[in-house]
């Protein structure tokens, strides 16, 4: 279908430039993409025509009642699972709460008796000290409940977690190992498989989980490959509207249900059936497994031309490249650079009507700039973290964004008062560098 | 805003005709609605253009966050409180669920110690056994994990709840009251103001919560007059998508969060929020409240001309109407009507291209037909419930399509082989009738 698609908007495939990201430089892919022109196709019918409730057995129902089993398909296909493994979600953060919520509740509920109240009986999660607040909001909240414990393994430098330090943390109550596919500040790719096989060897009743939400649509997720019994994967993050996820189930898993209600999903997640939006997260996963190679290859060819004009222009002894050195280990879109000496939030700010990026810290006037966790975990200096811009290309950047945004950061770097020395100062010189 | 889109669309308003409900007549809109022409219009910017994460400081993420304000106002605007009330949500079955657990949670988490683990010290729950089962399937689920316990109230033969039935079940553990505004079966309204104000009394302490989510676009709901602490709307039942929902928290109210993750709806729920189909919700809520009168008199003339035309055509002495005899008590858009002898399923299923409605049972070849809990908590006679059509009109119902289903009832109940008698048997006479 996608194909079709591709064909009747021939402008609008991978590097194609998008009208409405022409006055503002759009570099901030990982905190959400705009709705890809085939999957605001995919979804037209939904919005002008067909909307029955899936559950009715009435013409209305089975026409939307199909719409959502083609977006089960197209959504396993991507990850390479049976339909049935595939349970529809709100976003992403429903879907890694389903995830912990789900093995805490499901072996709390087969223990022998309700009265494990004590610390040492409660079920036992061991997760990163670089996942989401969906993942570690949800733990603090479960462990401020009396529901579970957790450990949250670190990471080293490069924001990379260790097999040996996550099957260290396994006790004989460990229910759940949530480790991210990849991180969505730094880039870093996680050894998820080498966990699970590991995990599977040392505690076999211990489930394991991924957040692969940044992952989708940059790199390959194979949940056969991977060996995990859980994963996440959210529309927004590769294509598909915002308010749409899934929550991959390995067949045989025991999980408790977090919202309670119809015979949605299975009998899994109540709610009536999201149609409009998944008729959008099928087009997605369709057109995400179709490209993936063309994607990857031009959001990285994006990146490293940006990496190069930043690195060109800007004092190279006050800057850094956080996140994996080694490429492979890296997700393919996905720059974090640090500058000694600068706001990144300030530069953001002023530069709102003119760049999209995201900043390492957020400003809170009362406590000076809040670093987020990630660096923080990466022990990246303070110097350097307040000044770390996190720049995410995508499907439709195109090298004009990337050498404006150039010339933009630069600029702006100026204005703050950063020190340029006499080399590579120049805003023509970052324009020249950034176009080879 | 809607305003102007019902005037650049003349023909899409309140009784006009979708083209794309032509075929097969839709008496379905308590399951889900069309999505109304307006609603569409409303979201097309957030298909095509804007498409930021509000929480982004740059141009895009303050274009959709200036959505999701604004569709907090229509919302706030729709049932009377402050836009700071109301939280957005993925359904009524989250909606539902988060009400139900984050009150439980809420007093667990108050009480002195985690190890409340005998059935005494358990936080308590007040509903009633006519809830949509995002109330009875929350509250069975969180009973077997030990997290609290709770009591229905059952109903009278009109699916009538009593205030005296709701304040004689509240224990001192009761931690809330959840009772829904209107059925979705048979629409009886219930005292839910009442029940509130001797709630406040009785039990100061107590929370109340009302599933409205049958209730918006149809009649009045205002939560200062109800005088409830949480209620439930849900988008798809008034010409949004199915997708997004609401819940009011009135101010003050200690509710535990559901969904744990980023800071969205300060703090309450996280997750990106659903720009796409806040928007949609947003232009709902806005065209209810500017059309609330002339679309429940549009339901009403439609349901009562239904119910006349039926009436008329099949054999008196086998045909009862479910739910109050009041009509002030009553939804304005549901005939919830019973024919002794007939099989609802077999009828819908006959007519599934034609007609488009619910039954009051479902087909369960191996088990026989499973009466609906609503019509057995009603107790109904299973020869009737059996036998139980819920039609259902709305915002673009015809007095075509409701002669054309009377038409087809009538048909069918013949081709099922009832008895019609001497008197109103023909499809003339049904037409006939329908028509006055």
């Amino acid at each position: 279908m996608e194909q079709q698609l591709v064909q009747q908007l021939p402008s609008t495939g991978v590097g194609s430039k998008l009208p409405h990201l022409a006055e503002c430089v759009y570099l901030d892919y990982n905190a959400t993409t705009p709705i890809y022109p085939e999957v605001s196709e995919a979804m037209k019918p939904y919005i002008y025509e067909l909307f029955g409730n899936p559950s009715s057995v009435h013409a209305y129902g089975q026409q939307t009642r199909a719409a959502v089993d083609k977006a089960r398909q197209q959504v396993a296909g991507l990850i390479n699972c049976s339909p049935d493994e595939v349970a529809f979600t709100s976003c992403g953060t429903e879907s890694d709460n389903w995830a912990l919520w789900g093995a805490v509740m499901a072996r709390r509920g087969s223990s022998s008796s309700s009265s494990s109240s004590s610390q040492q009986g409660l079920p036992h999660v061991v997760t990163s000290q670089i996942e989401h607040p969906a993942v570690t909001a949800c733990l603090r909240s479960m462990a401020e409940q009396g529901l579970c414990t957790f450990t949250a393994v670190p990471v080293d430098s490069q924001g990379l977690i260790s097999v040996t330090d996550v099957v260290s943390a396994l006790t004989p109550n460990t229910v759940l190992v949530s480790i991210m596919h990849s991180n969505n500040e730094v880039g870093s790719l996680q050894p998820v498989a080498a966990i699970a096989a590991a995990v599977r060897q040392a505690a076999p009743g211990c489930l394991v989980h991924s957040d692969a939400a940044q992952s989708m649509g940059k790199v390959a997720v194979d949940v056969q490959q991977l060996g995990v019994d859980l994963l996440t994967l959210v529309g927004h993050k590769f294509g598909a509207p915002k308010g749409v996820a899934a929550l991959y189930i390995r067949q045989g898993v025991q999980l408790a249900n977090l919202l309670s209600g119809g015979s949605q999903e299975r009998g899994r997640r109540g709610g009536t059936e999201n149609v409009l939006l998944l008729a959008g997260l099928g087009a997605a996963a369709e057109l995400a497994q179709l490209e993936a190679d063309a994607t990857a290859a031009h959001m990285r060819s994006m990146r490293d031309r940006l990496a190069a004009g930043l690195l060109a222009a800007l004092p190279r002894h006050l800057v850094r490249i956080n996140g994996p050195q080694d490429s492979a280990l890296q997700l393919p879109n996905t720059l974090s650079i640090s500058v000694k000496g600068l706001s990144a939030p300030s530069l953001l700010q002023m530069l709102a009507q003119k760049l999209a990026a995201s900043a390492g810290a957020a400003c809170h006037s009362s406590h000076g700039p809040a670093v987020s966790p990630v660096l923080q975990a990466m022990r990246l200096h303070p110097d350097y973290a307040v000044g770390t811009l996190r720049l995410s290309t995508g499907r439709h950047t195109t090298a004009d964004e990337v050498d404006r945004a150039v010339t933009l950061i630069v600029g702006a770097a100026r204005k703050q008062g950063l020190e340029f020395g006499s080399s590579g100062s120049s805003s023509d010189t970052a324009n020249g560098t950034a176009a080879h």
